[in-house]
């Protein structure tokens, strides 16, 4: 027979099935026993009747058994289906049972919330949690949605290189990589890459992993991470990156509404609604605003400090209902070299922070498309024109204003399942103190 | 006037309309001008009139100049549509032109073949030629047909971290890396990770760079590349990996036919036919063949070398009219300790490389999926059982029989568009001479 995927069940009721999957409880009430199957695509209920031929391997079997069962779908009786669970109002009455693998008692009860080490050190085993398996699903959904929004925009995918040669611009911190003999570093963004791509493409997209070498150990930070990049030609200026990176949101949070409600519902979290202008703030708006609503001094900061994105969203959610602010026009000399000058407003940049419930997750703007304009700019930041000669061939050649953006995959995640860590919200996270062993084949 | 993209352009006859993007090509006849222009979504020709405002402009610009244009869309005289160009039925006539950023001298003529290192050298601008900008779109085809194929099957992405700790498997030649004092390495492939996520997701695929410090300078070698990863659970064995491969194929293929046909013309190559049943030989039976029709005794090596890989896809081509060749039943000893051995075939593994037009462009097969069995083979393989403690977990707490594949983009790409190095079909290609400076952020 052949197997019936879980979220296929209730096209067979009344119907014999063969399902596969794990046991992801099992409920032993002495002369029955049920269980709660779970296989790539959902979780179903089965009991096991007395004199069953299933009762020998139901009895033997526990969390995370292996099996393949026979059984009949039956409509399930009382208000089950009221209860809201997917697959609520069925049940597999199993009528045979294989145990394909057999698993060790669970190291802790599956229920019990693990401290982060311990979540962390057991991965392979705490993964497979309800809870765990729904921030990763809302995870592919975020990083799909981007690609498929960019994708109608007529953007197209790029595959950017991580290994890149020489040092990195000043102040980065970079993972140092021995390539044969000589020095070459894990890239920290694919932004020069992405720019030269504008130059062939006009449009591009790139999603992968970045690099940052930071001796933090925060909640906020993690040293290797997933980057949702895109560069643009032919804008206006920056508000033209920002408009598009809103549309995004709105594709994507109209996705989870659509796919992942239950995911969100787990953690007792909205999915939040995207207004049609996003709050906007200037730096230096935003920073008299910290200093008059909340009477804290951070005027003349090149930066928000984390309490001041914490408070200035504080601000955005009460006065515009807004999950999401803009933080625009940084100081030019705390921007890199490529970041464009506000002409009308000197000294700042064309440039923005994407804040999401008080943390950022995201970086963008204009960049200087001008290759005159951008020699200096090297220079003024005391590097050498000649270490950018690869990267400034796109310019001579004919470049549109351009712009883009990276966003953190993991920032978002946790800020939008309400995560204490952004250590949960990456499969397996890389911080100073935690790389896994013997895991490259 | 809001920009239309050249794409759309068949919807504008009669009317006047704003396009931006670059002069591909100009023809100055005097007292005309005509242009090709690009944007992200096609080409169009344009003509400047004698008398047009946008004379002037028309006389300055050159190649890869970026321009706005305000124009009249006409049908265009005579047969041109008949020569198969997309939009070779209309043209532009422009009437207004402004140049938004200049363009030096081209280095070399855009027509001109050049030798691979001159192309790579001037990347940002050779990217831009129709050709190249080809190989990269049919690349974006391939990559995103393997996702959005796998979606459909119930797979789940994951983000797979190629930053790694300790040794790596003995024999694997990686890149080091320096992590806060200690050493790590980039990882060679997510099979470790993808085999975990299959006890979480049951079916999961990754999209990413992976690394090779191989000291390899041939036409077949990248250091850096992307792979496209599948893992699977309740397999029969190998041969629904190989089936779900094949499946993947059909897919992007008829995806490439109907939407990059015209790529594939520039380079006078056909989009490959996928068989029911790609050819399969097991390795023995394919040194046979080799040696009977070949005359080339290969016997009793444990895998094919390049030339033996050409000769028995010359093979399956001339007898069952594939491009595509499966070789299964590789030695225990020359795979990975988790290969599952065929208890039918002692000594010899449910494992397959796949070939296309005389290349191996992935490898796969069936895991070793019990706890014992995989602690005993990572000891007959010299290694330390705790040194994967991490890992194991996995198959401590209930794994199904499982498998997956590996599949390098880059040479998929490079055989389908009959390149003549693995190096065109990568964007910024890494090898031992090449890598560029100052790429990171």
């Amino acid at each position: 027979m052949e197997r019936t995927y879980i979220k296929d069940l209730h096209g067979h009721i009344g119907k014999e099935v063969k399902i596969a999957g794990w046991v992801d409880v099992r409920r032993d009430q002495g002369k029955m026993v049920f269980f709660d199957f779970r296989d790539a695509t959902g979780k179903v209920q089965g009991v096991v009747l007395p004199g069953s031929d299933a009762m020998d391997s139901a009895k033997e079997s526990r969390g995370e058994y292996v099996v393949e069962v026979l059984g009949k779908v039956n409509e399930r009786p009382g208000n089950a289906a009221k209860e809201g669970l997917a697959n609520g109002d069925i049940e597999i009455e199993v009528l045979g049972m294989e145990i394909l693998s057999r698993a060790e008692e669970l190291p802790f009860d599956r229920e019990t919330e693990l401290n982060l080490d311990t979540y962390l050190d057991n991965l392979p085993l705490t993964l497979r949690t309800e809870k765990a398996r729904s921030i990763f699903r809302v995870q592919a959904s975020l990083i799909q949605s981007f690609r498929w929004f960019l994708i109608q925009k007529n953007f197209t995918e790029i595959q950017v290189p991580k290994l890149v040669g020489g040092d990195a611009e000043g102040g980065a911190e970079v993972f140092e990589v021995d390539y044969f003999g000589k020095r070459a570093n894990l890239a920290t963004s694919p932004q020069l890459y992405k720019q030269i791509m504008v130059g062939v493409f006009e449009r591009v997209f790139s999603t992968g992993n970045v690099y940052r070498a930071e001796k933090h150990a925060t909640s906020r930070h993690l040293n290797e991470y997933t980057s949702l990049d895109f560069e643009m030609g032919f804008i206006k200026d920056h508000t033209d990156i920002m408009k598009t990176t809103r549309d995004y949101l709105v594709n994507a949070m109209s996705n989870l509404k659509e796919n992942r409600a239950e995911n969100f519902a787990l953690f007792n979290m909205e999915i939040p609604d995207v207004p049609d202008e996003i709050p906007t703030f200037k730096l230096i708006d935003a920073q008299e605003i910290i200093k008059k609503e909340f009477d804290e001094d951070c005027a003349g900061a090149p930066d928000l400090e984390p309490q001041h994105e914490r408070l200035i969203c504080e601000y955005a959610k009460e006065k515009h209902n807004s999950d999401f602010v803009f933080i625009t026009h940084y100081p030019r000399k705390k921007r890199p070299f490529y970041t464009m000058e506000d002409e009308d407003d000197k000294g700042f940049t064309k440039s923005f922070d994407l804040l999401f419930r008080g943390l950022e997750i995201a970086t963008g703007g204009q960049r200087v498309h001008d290759y005159k304009k951008l020699v200096e700019n090297i220079k003024e930041w005391g590097l050498n024109p000649e270490d950018f000669a690869f990267y400034l061939q796109a310019f001579k050649y004919g470049m549109p204003p351009e712009g883009g953006i990276g966003l953190g995959l993991e920032r978002l995640t946790e800020k939008l399942l309400g995560l204490s860590n952004v250590k949960e919200a990456a499969l397996f996270p890389r911080d100073m103190n935690r790389i896994d062993t013997r895991l490259s084949e």
